[in-house]
């Protein structure tokens, strides 16, 4: 039985939508990161960077919803391209698109978007224009094939889902209309049971919805600790 | 023979070491960002995201640093776990700590802390905390083991070497006093001869060295754009 570590933000309902689509057996344990549980000495010896995703599959820990996709998707041979395909170098580089470009882009976007104190305005036009430009390279992909690496519906998908998911809280409700193909993308995944399994994790705990001053303190420590 | 895009920078000089401690033969083809040559579609037509390094590997073409260290890696099946070891894992979850997460606020802090205008201090001050919170989780586990996946120097020394080596420029000049064990790796690595041959790339090839208004617009482009 797998160990699920994770709260109801992009990156842990990832790896929601994978181990909901495999079948895989788990036990989701809640992480009320806006009640500090990340800092329990329990959880950061699980992961060390004090963040959800993370799992505990048998004798392996992983952490990072990236890695923790690549980690099931190998351990299952399901929603990646076959061993020695020469998609895989593909299917790595497009990962890693969404690994690190367009998800931290799309969380620094949140960030000074909805919770950075106001008048930010050179980080904010940073932000949205990259992770615009981000988004509108995943479109234009898009736009020429159903799914990220092609006809089959893989772990990139599932990366692009987590965040496809929060696009109007990162750039805005009118921004669909340009990213019409991420749109459906989103839309058809969406309507997978195991999307609705895996959103439904929703209901299964009461995390902590405030974002007040503890909240604040315990998600964006560097506020006030004059950077250290 | 790989084709190798790259510049100067961090993440480039990470799949230059790999290459030269591989000794896999490679032709160094430089991209020079500051005069906007990642633009060029012959470029884009490598890598859609406009950014180096890349590489062509045969007939598979991958881009991002870690998507290319990875590839290399199970391409030779050297510097990484062996098939099926159960620390695989714990590979992909610290390959992916630097990609995510110490390379981006690494890269953020640089930003806020050379290139942006002056003032912006509450991003200054975040992207600090987020980088020198990072490079501490590194020095605690360099701390207890003499490679980031224990005895063996694997592709993960490689991810952080790229980036340690700008320690001082991501966190200022005192900042090796208390990552001790950092620096011990980055000496070390830095005292073999494959890093001696991945920096002597800066003398391969003259890159603009100035950051003009040139430069900042393909480098920085939301700047005056109004975030478009």
């Amino acid at each position: 039985m797998i160990q699920f570590y994770y709260n109801l933000s992009p990156n842990p309902m990832k790896v929601a939508l994978f181990l909901e689509e495999a079948e895989l057996p788990y036990e989701a344990v809640p992480v009320d990161t806006r009640r500090g549980e990340q800092f329990d000495p329990a959880f950061t010896a699980v992961n060390p960077n004090a963040k959800v995703p993370a799992i505990v599959d048998g004798s392996t820990t992983v952490f990072d919803s990236n890695a923790i996709l690549l980690h099931l998707a190998e351990a299952t041979g399901r929603f990646l391209p076959a061993p020695g395909d020469a998609a895989r170098g593909e299917m790595l580089s497009w990962l890693m698109f969404v690994a690190t470009g367009l998800s931290p882009f799309s969380g620094q976007c949140v960030h000074f978007r909805h919770f950075a104190p106001k008048g930010q305005d050179y980080a904010l036009e940073r932000y949205v224009f990259e992770a615009r430009r981000h988004w509108r390279i995943v479109n234009d992909r898009l736009a020429e094939r159903p799914f990220m690496l092609g006809e089959a519906y893989t772990l990139v998908d599932m990366a692009v889902w987590g965040w496809a998911r929060m696009v109007p809280f990162v750039l805005g409700e009118a921004a669909f209309a340009e990213l019409a193909h991420v749109k459906r993308l989103l839309d058809a995944i969406n309507a997978r049971p195991a999307a609705q399994r895996a959103e439904a994790l929703k209901s299964r705990h009461a995390f902590k919805a405030e974002m007040d001053d503890e909240a604040r303190r315990f998600m964006f420590r560097a506020v006030g600790t004059g950077g250290a």
